[in-house]
């Protein structure tokens, strides 16, 4: 068995592994365009920090080991030009010495990842403007920020990864501005967690401007509806589309968001090729259907099914699904979400009853904080929905307890009654999970 | 309604507050023996750490606002000496001014808590020994501790409270030595953590026995059958036990471990009494029996289901019960554990799969540490019987995500398929949990 893996990065090298995993004979081949081998790209922001620490520390695993202790024929700066779903071959191109060769296949792995949005505004075509989508920009923007140290920068787009940057930044001593072209920021939040995020901004000093169109950049002037604005650099994080243009070409056939439509075995409509991880679709478990939402676990889970699917065609598993849970850091605060979110659920017409509890993360012990907890629950049966977190200290770990009981179909009567762990360094004796869910069961 | 409630530190608070809550109507007198509200008892070894933090800091709420805004009388110094259950009333002395009465009742709450396990050997009786039961046991032995300085201390058993208390003493540069009489520490876990927390003992300087003897203490030296210890300072912490004495003596029915025994509503067997918290069984879920497992959390809750029983006697609800979820902090070990362990599942002749994984806490993120993670779950189905942790970092709020899975039944392979939080500041892109539910998942 010979198996292509067109991508290297998560979904790709996960796919690789359990394949060899499962079937030591198969031949696997890897073919990365970049010169990274898999990596972390969700630590990219926060690798911005250390000045010292190489982004090579973000690799998953080195190359060595990749080649040697799992066996997988894995190529950098291998540019796949052309699938021939029919031939069952990929045509390549060896970007360091220019040779074109081409691979047969038996099953294929289309994991090439997604792109940031690049604006095509005048001006945003030069070399003070980065985005944070590889490794690569990351070293070209790492290098710049302590190699000339920007006066100011102007941060485009007010998602997870700005506010990452923008803690940064501060943490720099530098003070940037974020302008967003939404009308609010992270709409997969609530108000209630939207605005304990901006207020943070405030406090730290950050300029936070939404509804904000780019109109265009010259030289170090951006021009923008909401003024001009300098900048020594731009970080550009507006979003991301999935890679899929070699899939298409080749007859592929793409579903939501653009992303390769694949089934819950991650088949696609090509014979033989599979698809996972930031170019495909993620199949929600509490919609029951695929919808876009790149991120680093659904990949290496989705590659594992994958190199599964792949060795055992008569007893293949589904993927199971997200929940789109997602957590990230901004300075102090931990942002996190699980289950459906307010807009999904308004467009379910789901008639949700929301709690927001604040409430202390320790018992009587020094180095605590304070959390915001957001219940969305179903009225009358009290299924919960979906949560949010905003807080101090321990937050991401505490919203797993909550995603497992979205996994589990928890209702908030359930919620109140678990068993949490105790003592006053780690929370109060009523944590503030069992708080929301004891006002939650009142108010369903 | 006149409800009286002998105890008022968890289980009696909180079963006064919730009728208060319930029947704003109702008379409810709490007979608390000690001068101290309400208090965080789990806190005890944790405040010894600062010696500027009063331990009334430990108090849940002021006098004046359980008196005020929750409408309960709660007295102080007032020791009950006697139940009539026939009568419906019990006989109250005010420690203080040595004033006798009687207060009638239509509930009676027998919310006494438990005792330190003292000891009865010779030169055991002095000043110099102390116990951690109560707030004054707490008071006395922080003024000892920072008043005259002990140059060496004695810890008498290896349970929480004094691995806690041992912790502390490192931190005042003292370098304690733990006997304990049993064997091995922390019978409740399995070797692969007690080992852990043995190794950071030694790390630590502090000389831990087991198996020992205490023979008798003369002056400053302890006579041990492991040698004669020199010691300024006497702490024993040896297990404790139910306070029941007064429940007894009014003909009322004792169960597991001499706790009250009561049933899934929390009634004793005396008409109109009921009772909860570390004077009490407590209903082990996962058993399907009463266990003794006095802790705070259950205490608390169990407090609320009297309260709510009370007020409602046509639509009591039942005490769901607890998952022996429990957690103490070890120098920078967190030690956590939920389920059952191996000792229950031993006596229930379980087919167990044991598995033990190693991990990092965070991902390409610094500050982070290690976690091992003991899963122990059913041969063949998967069903996740207990977990155990240890490890620096979130290890608390991670097991709660365990306790979850075992409160609604999880098997090993759901539980790998959980959306778990991922950034690399607050696990790896493959959580411990998932990687230990991924190995176990294999072996059973």
């Amino acid at each position: 068995m010979k198996c292509v893996i067109i991508g290297g990065i998560a979904a790709g090298l996960s796919a690789a592994s359990q394949i060899k995993r499962q079937s030591p004979e198969a031949e696997v081949i890897v073919l990365e365009k970049s010169g990274d081998v898999s990596y972390a790209a969700c630590g990219m922001p926060y690798n911005l920090f250390f000045r010292d620490r190489p982004v090579e520390k973000l690799y998953a695993i080195p190359l060595e080991a990749i080649r040697g202790e799992r066996g997988v024929d894995y190529r950098l700066h291998q540019e796949v030009t052309r699938i021939d779903a029919d031939g069952k071959k990929v045509e390549v191109t060896d970007l360091q010495t220019g040779r074109t060769y081409s691979e047969g296949y038996d099953f294929l792995v289309y994991a090439t990842g997604n792109k940031a949005i690049r604006l095509d505004t005048p001006g945003f075509d030069s070399s003070d403007v980065f985005y944070f989508r590889t490794l690569e920009d990351t070293r070209r923007a790492k290098e710049f920020l302590y190699g000339t140290p920007p006066a100011k920068v102007l941060l485009v787009g007010a998602g997870y990864t700005n506010l990452e940057v923008a803690d940064v930044l501060t943490n720099l001593k530098l003070k940037p501005v974020i302008v967003e072209k939404a009308p609010v920021i992270l709409p997969a939040f609530c108000e209630e967690v939207r605005s304990k995020v901006m207020e943070k901004a405030r406090e730290k000093g950050i300029e936070l401007l939404t509804g904000v169109d780019i109109e265009e950049k010259a030289g170090r002037r951006v021009k923008t509806s909401a003024g001009t604005f300098e900048a020594d650099m731009v970080v550009v994080a507006a979003g991301a589309r999935p890679n899929t243009a070699l899939f298409a070409a080749a007859g592929g056939e793409l579903g939501v968001a653009g992303a390769v439509k694949v089934d819950r075995y991650l088949r696609t409509n090509l014979e033989g090729v599979f698809s996972g991880g930031d170019c495909a679709e993620h199949y929600v478990r509490q919609l029951g259907l695929n919808s876009y939402f790149p991120l680093g676990p659904a990949a290496n889970k989705q590659g594992r099914v994958i190199g599964h699917n792949i060795c055992n065609p008569d007893r293949m598993t589904e993927f199971w699904g997200i929940d789109q849970t997602a957590v990230f850091k901004f300075f102090d605060y931990t942002v996190a979400t699980t289950g459906l979110n307010e807009r999904q659920l308004q467009t379910l017409s789901k008639d949700v009853v929301k709690v927001v509890v604040d409430g202390p993360t320790r018992g009587e012990f020094p180095g605590g904080g304070t959390i915001r907890i957001v219940l969305l629950c179903e009225k009358g049966s009290g299924l919960l929905l979906g949560c949010q977190m905003v807080g101090e200290d321990v937050v991401a770990k505490r919203l797993d307890i909550l995603a497992t009981a979205i996994y589990k179909n928890m209702t908030v009567f359930e919620i109140a009654e678990l068993d949490l762990s105790y003592s006053p360094p780690y929370a109060p004796v009523w944590d503030p999970v069992l708080v929301a869910a004891n006002v939650a069961l009142k108010k369903v």
